[in-house]
């Protein structure tokens, strides 16, 4: 690409892994960050698990100089731990909460608390806008046995819905972040075959950085072997995915990660390893990149789109059943409990029922009863609520599936004979980004 | 507007009351509502409170002829009362629920339950592209000391940032719904302002409805006189409110309301009146409509906008001090609620503090005590975890606006001396839909 006006970014993304007084060496590590970033002077920095406002302040401060643009989103009770620092000013920005993440009664989990969102920041870069998302995707705890699999997929759904419908007016897109999904994993797929969004790890000619691109390695002495023990040598969990528009051509020009430790340093950035990636953008005449993009409109890409959207469904209908069967159980714990007090209430009412002896019952028992009963009363009538609006955002997400299908059948039936379907402009499906 | 090309369309919408076994004669309304559509068959219906999917499911059976297309978008616990009706493809949909919608303890008015949202569905007309945006905002009980006004006011930032960032690709934009907002209440003001959006009963020369355009009036059988009582003839909370872009135009032919009884039937469809709105679409040659929307990027419109937002954030801050004093309450009560826990324990261990009579502390008090302060810790717990997440989604729609005043701050710096911005396309702020 030689263009007069093309122009050069370097955008950088971490998990910064920064849960004060449980993290290792937060602190530390911060000051290391910050240091780094000032002196490297990327052009975008986009950093998840910042959990602490005072540590993206800490930043912010640092970077005062180099990075004069900067946005931290506010979500959940402890989140979104998303930060955007940036040399260009930030013109807009808005956050989307995700609608599923987790359950607020696994805490040791903490992902619910997170309140895990998709960021978006408008920049301005010469002439161009571009669209900076930053995105930290639900844990996976147990690759086998993945209980917060459908909440995953959920969210790689609404991620890719929220980039396809905000990203029209973008030049460019770019989507930093950690989303807790191996290259090949479902939600990445859904992801990447519905935004057209390009791998910049795998994009790249000129990489330097662990074998095949992993984040999350045996190396990084944050990271303990149970962890990794089932995937030999690490994951690739952490992302930098870019496209261009009709109106500018995008390319990666190099791509590099850290390797564990950081040399004249005594331990690494964070558990996860850090991204950095060049950018070659320039504004293109004849709507270079996107056209190349319609190659999604072929028969074959199509019907591989209702395939990843069928496993798709299939497993949030799995999500589904799941919450079905939860809300059924905190609705018959209930009953129990209701059952249970009113049979109290009835055993303390009518004096013959105890059998005659005073003792019998005693009001100590008795009072003890009655707390059980109300508090498990509140807390399943609290779950039975939280099971319901699990169910509601599951079910939606899966019509949303079904109406996507459902178009992309159509669109699959009108291919083969090259008919344009009627009042339906070719490719607005899911290249809707003209 | 005589263009080959131009589509005539009708928009209807309506708030339902659809609360099953609490709203009078639900189900007879329904059937009547049932009626008229299938009779009318407009183009677009967009419904809100139809809390109930049963009542949705029957209204899609009934018109399975005249409206082929429908969607109906889940979200919160019993909503989100959202529903769409349309006689062409729904392309697409994308609900973003708001991030803030009352308190789930306000039972009684039951916002919170209801999960408020705006849905967003696309639609090819003829050779256009059409975004149809619906959404109900959180009731207001009570004008003189309205406790929701932050919420209602975040709600309708939230709706123009999804409007603005969505609408990109769109030739024209539809919104309808039920937004609790008088003409000139403040978040009725950020909405216009920012989206550009035009309000059909005022833009139209043929309009035949309630006086002055209102929507909830005292001619209504299902309108208590208390809650019009402060407002002479009534009050105008439906909207339907459009507008069109660099490549069509629209403009509102015309524009109805039912007036409080329907001719030939026993009551009304529902406590709102309907509104009906017939549009006229044309492609347009030379960027007709959105040419005039830059307008708004002269100094006293960019000065009235700032001062919008300036109201805004003063209302923002207003909950933000609201919320700090709720979370800060929760926060003493369970520090209360603890101490009593230790107190009682210490006094159950420690037998020379109940100065040596055994009955001076019976074990059923104990009891009973320990299981109040184990209740009232749990629900101060819960609430502060709930005014956090409030705290956090109204600081971070505050960071947001103060962003934008600083945006248009500099815009307003540069306009007078006509001077381009470095980087920054002219009118980018939020005439960005080109």
């Amino acid at each position: 690409m030689d263009h007069k006006d093309s122009v050069s970014i370097r955008v950088f993304s971490l998990n910064c892994w920064g849960v004060r007084y449980l993290s290792k060496h937060c602190s530390q590590r911060y000051a290391m960050i910050g240091d780094m970033l000032l002196q490297e002077e990327h052009d975008v920095v986009l950093l998840q698990e910042v959990w602490s406002e005072k540590d993206y302040l800490f930043l912010r401060k640092k970077l005062a100089s180099s990075h004069v643009h900067a946005h931290y989103f506010k979500s959940g009770v402890i989140g979104s731990g998303l930060a955007i620092f940036s040399k260009h000013r930030i013109q807009d920005t808005l956050l989307y909460r995700y609608s599923l993440n987790g359950y607020p009664y696994m805490a040791h989990h903490g992902d619910w608390f997170g309140g895990k969102a998709v960021g978006l920041a408008i920049l301005n870069i010469g002439t161009l806008t571009a669209n900076f998302y930053l995105t930290h995707l639900h844990a996976e705890y147990c690759r086998e046995r993945d209980a917060y699999l459908p909440h995953r997929v959920v969210q790689a759904w609404e991620l890719q819905q929220f980039i396809r419908h905000t990203s029209a007016g973008a030049d460019v897109v770019v989507l930093g972040g950690d989303l807790n999904m191996h290259p090949q994993d479902l939600g990445n797929r859904l992801l990447t075959s519905y935004t057209e969004l390009r791998d910049a790890y795998a994009e790249t000619d000129n990489f330097d950085g662990c074998e095949d691109g992993l984040t999350l390695i045996l190396d990084n002495p944050f990271i303990s072997q149970k962890v990794i023990a089932p995937f030999e040598k690490g994951i690739r969990i952490d992302y930098i995915l870019f496209k261009g528009s009709c109106k500018a051509d995008i390319q990666c020009v190099s791509m590099r990660t850290t390797k564990g430790s950081i040399p004249g340093q005594a331990f690494p950035y964070s558990d996860h390893e850090a991204l950095t990636a060049e950018f070659t953008l320039a504004p293109s005449e004849a709507g270079g990149d996107f056209r190349s993009s319609n190659r999604d409109c072929a028969p074959g890409d199509v019907a591989r789109l209702v395939d990843i959207l069928t496993e798709a469904r299939t497993e949030v209908k799995v999500g589904v059943h799941c919450a079905e069967r939860m809300r059924y159980t905190a609705a018959r714990t209930a009953a129990m409990g209701l059952a249970l007090l009113l049979l109290e209430l009835a055993i303390a009412a009518v004096p013959w029922l105890t059998l005659g002896a005073e003792q019998a019952f005693p009001l100590t028992t008795f009072y003890l009863l009655v707390a059980l009963c109300l508090a498990i009363l509140l807390c399943t009538s609290l779950l039975y609520v939280f099971y319901t609006m699990e169910l509601k955002s599951l079910q939606g997400t899966e019509d949303q599936m079904r109406l996507s299908v459902g178009g992309l059948q159509e669109k699959l039936r009108a291919l083969p004979l090259s008919r344009p379907t009627e009042g339906v402009k070719p490719g607005n499906m899911f290249c809707d980004e003209e």
